[in-house]
């Protein structure tokens, strides 16, 4: 589709600051962006490209600096706007419609709404349901009992586990497994002997989980991911965890078991928090933090072990000299040593 | 199920010191069991809940002082007795029947036993073998000519690739993999050419791995998982690894080619291991620690490389303050300069 | 097959030192090789088996000091010398023909080649197109508008998207995932709103990735992995990310969005880059590095953050006594302040 510049201004609540009535094709970087496109300016870093831009306009807001041949479309957040005018311009994928919609196998007892989305090879066991307009793509298991809400988007491959709970609009991306067991064993006569991983995991509302995840059921009672929470790829969650509600965590991230995330927490990647803590509400960890004790909310933190993240920063910058500062402490030794000898003598 | 108190306890070889005669229905956490529950104390963390639990009975050792108004199962190790409660009241998953046992694809020149379960969307290729009562959920794939033992379970998704052996009770998470290629190429005229990977993958008896592992055949010879050894989720063992007995890895640990790991290693979250060395016996690695050479047996070590952990803690507990430490090495030499010149004065 | 050792030699371009009239029937590494077998010296690690192996005869460099007794092919590269030997006594991997060529579903209106080997519970979806000789193992996804090129393998449980780009000769281990939404999210009004991922992934001829890997589609444009690189597995791309030619990425890299690595980069174990970096041509990253800031042409950088690689390894070792570094500053303060005081008595 198409659409005249200050329309789609308009729709996206920015102010048109240069010409409006060029028609918009699309959305792209600010290095590239050509003539039919609009692009935006969030990341200071990118301010360069203002000046060389051949987009038909700019989505900016109204402290930043910018060429007056350049198109503006002034807006209070412009990654929001971008972001919106992406869905107006492009929209969200549109999922195929089964090729064989009796090439899955659904269980009798199994509940399926009549306006699902089931793809070949899905299975679902007994006991289960799902829920309306939900799109299971090929590849996809539903263990016995386990509910999935309405609107949820299971791409291919995508396992959940037996009793199982999803909310509506949970989005799980390929091969990410939800449910298996947890990581626990009793170590008794030299052998870890498995305990029953008897309890569940539950995913909220809106919930958006990347390719590769591992989400592991509790061993009593549940595993709990937040509402509006959204994680990249690759992310382990131990047993028993909870994560709160609108969370981000970023790919390789590991959270063992037993630990209690805060809402609003974002956690960066490859970062490790340890079994068994409190992470308060908006916490923010660094990228490959390893979060060894509680943190309060509010904090952010980072480094290995994870503490203020300004802390953090400084030791790290020192680290970048440690063996300069070696050298160091050896010469003051040798200086040390020699003004002793000269008091000595003296 | 519901069992008497005083006969759970008794199942259990714990002494009951307090009323025995309550009805138990099931397990739960210290913080949140209810008068029907049992629970358990192995974690110290946690005695702070002693006062207030609202168990029927606690599992807990005999030197850990408790309120005397709380029911006591006394026993040697109350986790494993926990484990033995969950065992006994709740037991272990038991897997759906095929929702269609005719929806799967077995080569004619493969061998599966009577009574394996297999499920829709399994494929087993030719030459391969399933013992009996292995369980093959939806979606996994058996190899050319691969061996899967008795009582196996290999959950949705699963892959084994061609000629790898799995011994008896091996179980398998979703959409982990086993036997893939090693990461083996010869770089040669600018191009990474690719060694071919002749070997695979042994998996003893009683192993299980979580969720997403990833385990590379060998180039030559095999890739090695000893029995008993347990794996957490999203973990990568190099091509012509050996793991021993009873190891215990957890999640997002990485380790390279041709290493040889010893029995009862314990290997913590993150952690990783350099290619072509040797961990011996009972090692243990603590999480995050980069492993980049021999480690003896029976030692415990970690840290970026990995040293002794006790001096790994201290170091790490002092590089929390290395930023402070460049200040004091600063103003120590300021101040050796000035005793200096004062000396030079005098 | 076997082959005489001198005519082997001949097809490697090595020159024999030795009895060239031995059968030899494979290969193996130095320390287990018997009679029959060749084997190789290029790590010198190994070098101290060469006075007692039984092997037929070892590729070994000009350079090598090796005993008399041993036959010794000498040649330029021994790796790559016995990586063809490989090629040359055992092959490649032979896939099977599928079980059954009508359990797989193809969309009407995709186009798949006539000597492509389609397995059961295959999906190719509309608009779809797989090459000729392509190789689609059982559970393998193909998504609307993605073009499959020629020589493909696909293994099992891999999961492409929809308009993604593979060229020829790709390979792709089991479970890895091609082409799901970026990690994009404009947070506004507490809550994380979805960006659509407008963009998809583009793969060159000859790239191979192990299993588990996750590579995101670009909310714009495209994320880009270049000819002949080679990831391990478990490895995370971000969206909009360019991974240049011949590179190779080992287990559990995790790289953001944004960033430009160049050509025959080398990224080593569990090391991460942050976004919208650029990582010059030839860069070398060492195993766990945390790269955070652009990298130029032919460096080698290491550490967290990461340096200059032998700064990096400084510190490394460095570190390892930080601690005693922290009793020695301890130390001198006290020394300076009793020559200090000294000095105000004298």
């Amino acid at each position: 589709m198409t659409i005249l510049l200050h329309e789609l201004a308009e729709r996206l609540g920015a102010t048109v600051e240069g010409d409006g009535d060029v028609e918009i094709s699309g959305c792209a970087p600010i290095d590239t962006a050509g003539p039919t496109e609009i692009t935006f300016l969030a990341n200071r870093k990118y301010a360069q490209f203002l000046r060389s831009t051949r987009a038909a306009g700019v989505l900016i807001d109204s402290s930043t600096p910018c060429p007056d041949h350049v198109t503006r479309l002034v807006c209070d957040d412009p990654y929001f706007a971008f972001r919106n005018a992406l869905v107006e311009l492009c929209g969200f994928r549109t999922h195929p419609a089964p090729i064989d919609p009796d090439a899955a196998r659904i269980h009798p007892a199994a509940t399926v709404a009549d306006d699902a989305v089931v793809h070949p090879y899905v299975v679902v066991e007994e006991g289960a349901s799902v829920g309306r307009r939900t799109v299971l793509y090929p590849g996809v298991y539903i263990g016995t009992g386990t509910v999935v809400g309405d609107d949820c988007i299971l791409y291919p491959n995508v396992t959940v586990y037996d009793r199982c709970v999803l909310g509506d609009r949970v989005t799980l991306h390929s091969s990410t497994v939800i449910g298996h067991d947890g990581f626990g064993y009793a170590t008794h006569g030299g052998r870890h002997e498995k305990i029953p991983q008897t309890g569940n995991v539950v995913i909220e509302d809106d919930v958006e989980l990347g390719a590769g995840c591992a989400i592991e059921r509790a061993a009593i009672e549940e595993t709990r991911i937040g509402k509006g929470t959204k994680f990249a790829d690759l992310i382990s969650i131990g047993h028993g965890t909870r994560v709160g509600d609108h969370c981000l965590l970023v790919s390789l991230v590991g959270i063992s078991g037993s630990v209690d995330v805060g809402n609003y927490v974002a956690i960066g990647g490859q970062a490790g928090v340890t079994g068994h803590l409190k992470i308060g509400d908006g916490v923010q960890v660094m990228a490959r933090a390893a979060v060894a004790r509680d943190v309060e909310p509010g904090r952010r933190v980072g480094g290995v072990p994870a503490i203020d993240s300004e802390d953090a920063k400084r030791n790290a910058l020192a680290g970048t000299d440690l063996y300069g500062l070696f050298k160091r402490v050896r010469q003051l030794e040798r200086e040390v040593r020699r003004l002793r000898e000269e008091g000595d003598d003296g």
